[in-house]
């Protein structure tokens, strides 16, 4: 969070000076790893959202921003970012996150690169993907900024079908969000509560 | 987000002005339904997650504090707070969230009361859930200031046993994170890949 949302907010500050340079942006290593170390949101894509939060206020606008960054993270070979000088030098799988959650991203990672979760290899792969969600984030901003205009993404359908029951106008109408686009946890043919 | 972040750093603005006073307060708002409405996050552990942040520095200590947070908020029965005057009177039920992530705690909530997602009754069982979640973030940093010591958590344990293979140190430990204490979608007994 810390490494999107600075990464972004600081190269203001050089720049421009304040309001930028007295944000205390120190306070945004919390989002690390999931927020604490939880394996929730992830924080990369915290650091995104709030950086878009703080440029773009007006709906549907700012959601449609975060929807754009939330859906190519979803499904994007990750990560891309080579740096010039790295902290560990290596050769770097690519794996697609499935799901915005931190957990689902490395797992995802480490079963498609064989490395261990909270080895350094995944450490730098963090690294890297943040390098990569700075770089869309900014992307995003710009065209934004440049009167781009933003499609709404469809989130009618999903793979597991969840939406067909628990979504808004339908039978059961108890659930929220638009992760898990093919990511559930189980299918209709496994073990549905 | 906004609500607990702002709910609680807004009154320390009107208090002693600078540096609270110039903080960019509408940002947060891009946490709101687990970020953008993505279902991540719960945004009112976000926001409280970014006041500790701001606050509280050092590690361990900031990662102690959000853990008392989020274990509190998984666990809690919530809402607690009956508004004096609601923006919707009703008789409030109160449910277990079960885990951090917005679409599991609403999905939990509608479950135990019987109302639908998305409803005008679930938007006040959050609204009250965040006051709840604003004073416990309150208490927690005030206990913190006053020189208390947080115990840390035991994360080795968790119902569906997820741990025994997956973290570090483990046969596998291609996994992270502190969520889904017995709240997994799935158990080792069911539909495990």
């Amino acid at each position: 969070m810390y490494g999107v949302f600075a990464g972004l907010v600081s190269q203001l500050a050089e720049r421009y000076g304040e309001p930028y340079q007295s944000f205390p942006f120190g306070m945004m290593a919390y989002g690390a790893a999931g927020a604490g170390g939880w394996g929730s949101l992830c924080g990369a894509l915290n650091g995104g959202g709030a950086a878009i939060g703080l440029f773009v206020a007006g709906e549907p606008q700012r959601t449609l921003l975060i929807d754009e960054l939330f859906l190519w993270y979803e499904t994007a070979e990750l990560p891309a970012h080579v740096p010039e000088s790295p902290i560990l030098e290596m050769e770097m799988p690519r794996s697609t996150a499935g799901l915005v959650l931190c957990h689902v991203s490395i797992t995802n990672w480490c079963k498609a690169s064989g490395y261990k979760a909270a080895g350094k290899q995944q450490k730098e792969r963090c690294r890297r993907l943040t390098a990569d969600t700075a770089r869309k984030t900014a992307e995003i901003l710009n065209r934004n900024l440049a009167g781009q205009s933003f499609a709404a993404a469809d989130f009618s359908e999903d793979v597991c079908g969840c939406k067909a029951c628990h979504t808004k106008g339908s039978e059961m109408e108890n659930s929220k969000g638009k992760m898990s686009r093919g990511s559930c946890h189980f299918s209709l043919a496994g073990e549905h509560p």
